[in-house]
């Protein structure tokens, strides 16, 4: 890996270095499908379920390709970084595996589930307000204060790279689709994607779908320079952050399309898959499957993939029970 | 298959020929291991995981091999049965992949979620009151009315023999174990297990697992006869029914012990499931785990089949959203 400090684009050399290294830490997690899925859509789905990563979410590669990465030197100053959530309790794990400190910086809205989780990986909670503004203010003392190696949650070529190994390991699985779809906030999963799949099967479409209410993303696409929002509102979660110039550089260059869906549309298409699926998803992933729902003839006769991101999920507060 | 009029046991060459007459119906579910389980007990521990098979439930297997076996002219007249909820599922969903009607009497009280799913697969459902006597008398009228072929849910040599191939595929999955818990209702599926495991691998303890407020299958145990409660109220909705004679002769014959859990132990396992396995289960799956935290010392050190039994659970009512 060379210089991260520069604006250093990740090749997929950079993929099959993070698998090797980070293949102790992480698990190889299965691809399901589901007849009833098929038939609603008409299309061939299969789910790469990264809620049964250790950690509970795809996060955990980009994170041990980071922490695994780093000289004896700076391993001992620990790791730090900002996050929704997810990234931080995989930070906290790999931190913890590597026996480092880890400091995460979590708006004080986080779900009480992904707090309890990074505590318990051995991860130090400093809390800000829900919004990009006040993460950056907050994270700056923090970084100031401990020193440690900042892994930022996607703008971070460790961490695209560790994030490609998902799409690396899907392919093997399935033996290749048509259309692969990812859901999309900061990036680092779809930079991940675009990464492997541009390098062994370009022939792959590749989609990113989006919350509605957050759809930063999909206006970034459509004007053709990054757009960010300071706080946007949705039940997604882990899709508020917005693109940085890393991720610009995949989804401008990969990204065929970005499709959005409502709030309900993700509610629906959530519990409809715990109910039918008997897998714990959380909101964020829910995102791909509505928007397919949605555009069934865009999917429709086609091999689809779809990466199932997370399940961690605070199960007090089910989205559908809120009313 | 022999006359099921009489109190035959089947053998585990009717294992294997339900298992070829199947298996165009079912799926060869997944085994899945956690690392967190696994510390909190001590224990080795294999979850089969019923809860992703068709229908959601192992129940699938009894039924296709019952609905599968008949003749062209039996057929014909249809399949009838009474269910706390998953064996109307799957026999509804068994006759409606041979085409032929499925008459099911099922407790006004059952998941909402479950009577959806039966009505999609096409069966059609009469509703009795929540007790043995009701369900039984309710029952007799339908039969006698629709003269479809009974499916008992579990006291048909049929049901248990279709119920057997969970274990042998289990072991060949996971080359064995020490232990294997299964909840315990009527007793099909521990009779299922006991018919393989003492013919294949008869080395096996097998646990049973049952709620302490349904606990006729631990009573009749220890007493040596059976014992059977009309209308046991449990959050394990699934394990409210008692044994009869042909898994009573199972049970008695070749299971090792019977353990018993508390509705808040049940809970507790089901919702940590879903939090660190970010998989849906049954409450009335959770039992055999509830009893394998109860009783750590039993398993610490050993390998342990747990057989995660069904995931259809009404999402609106969750047990611990219920206080």
């Amino acid at each position: 890996m060379k210089d991260v400090s520069e604006m250093y684009i990740p090749t997929y050399d950079d993929v099959l270095e993070a698998h090797e290294r980070i293949a102790p830490y992480i698990h190889r997690t299965p691809v399901l499908t589901s007849s009833y899925f098929n038939e609603l859509t008409g299309a061939e789905l299969f789910f790469k379920c990264e809620n049964f990563q250790k950690a509970g979410a795809f996060k955990v590669r980009g994170a041990s390709n980071a922490v695994f990465g780093l000289s004896e030197e700076d391993a001992a100053k620990g790791v730090c970084t900002h996050s929704s959530g997810n990234h931080a309790l995989s930070l906290s794990y790999a931190a913890g595996r590597r026996g480092i400190p880890c400091n995460v910086v979590m708006p004080r809205t986080a779900p009480e589930a992904k707090k309890a989780a990074v505590r318990g990986y051995g991860g130090i909670i400093t809390e800000c307000e829900p919004s990009t503004t006040s993460r950056e203010e907050v994270f700056a003392e923090v970084q100031a204060k401990t020193g440690g190696d900042f892994v930022h949650p996607y703008n971070d070529p460790r961490v695209i790279a560790g994030q490609g190994t998902c799409s690396r390991e899907f392919m093997e699985q399935t033996g290749g689709v048509d259309m692969m779809v990812a859901p999309i906030g900061g990036g680092g999963m779809i930079s991940g994607t675009c990464l492997t799949l541009s390098n062994i099967a370009p022939e792959v479409q590749i989609i990113a779908s989006e919350p509605e209410q957050a759809d930063d993303a999909y206006r970034s696409f459509k004007a053709g320079h990054i757009i960010a929002d300071d706080a946007p509102e949705t039940i997604a979660d882990g899709l508020k952050v917005p693109l940085k110039e890393r991720t610009w550089h995949f989804v401008s260059n990969y990204v065929s399309d970005i499709l959005t869906a409502s709030e309900q549309e993700i509610i629906d298409a959530m519990k409809l898959t715990w109910q039918r699926m008997k897998i714990v998803m959380e909101p964020s992933c829910a995102v791909p499957l509505a928007t397919i729902l949605k555009n069934k003839e865009k999917f429709a006769g086609k091999r689809v993939g779809v990466i199932v991101t997370g399940g961690n999920v605070d199960l007090d507060k089910l989205p559908w029970m809120l009313n």
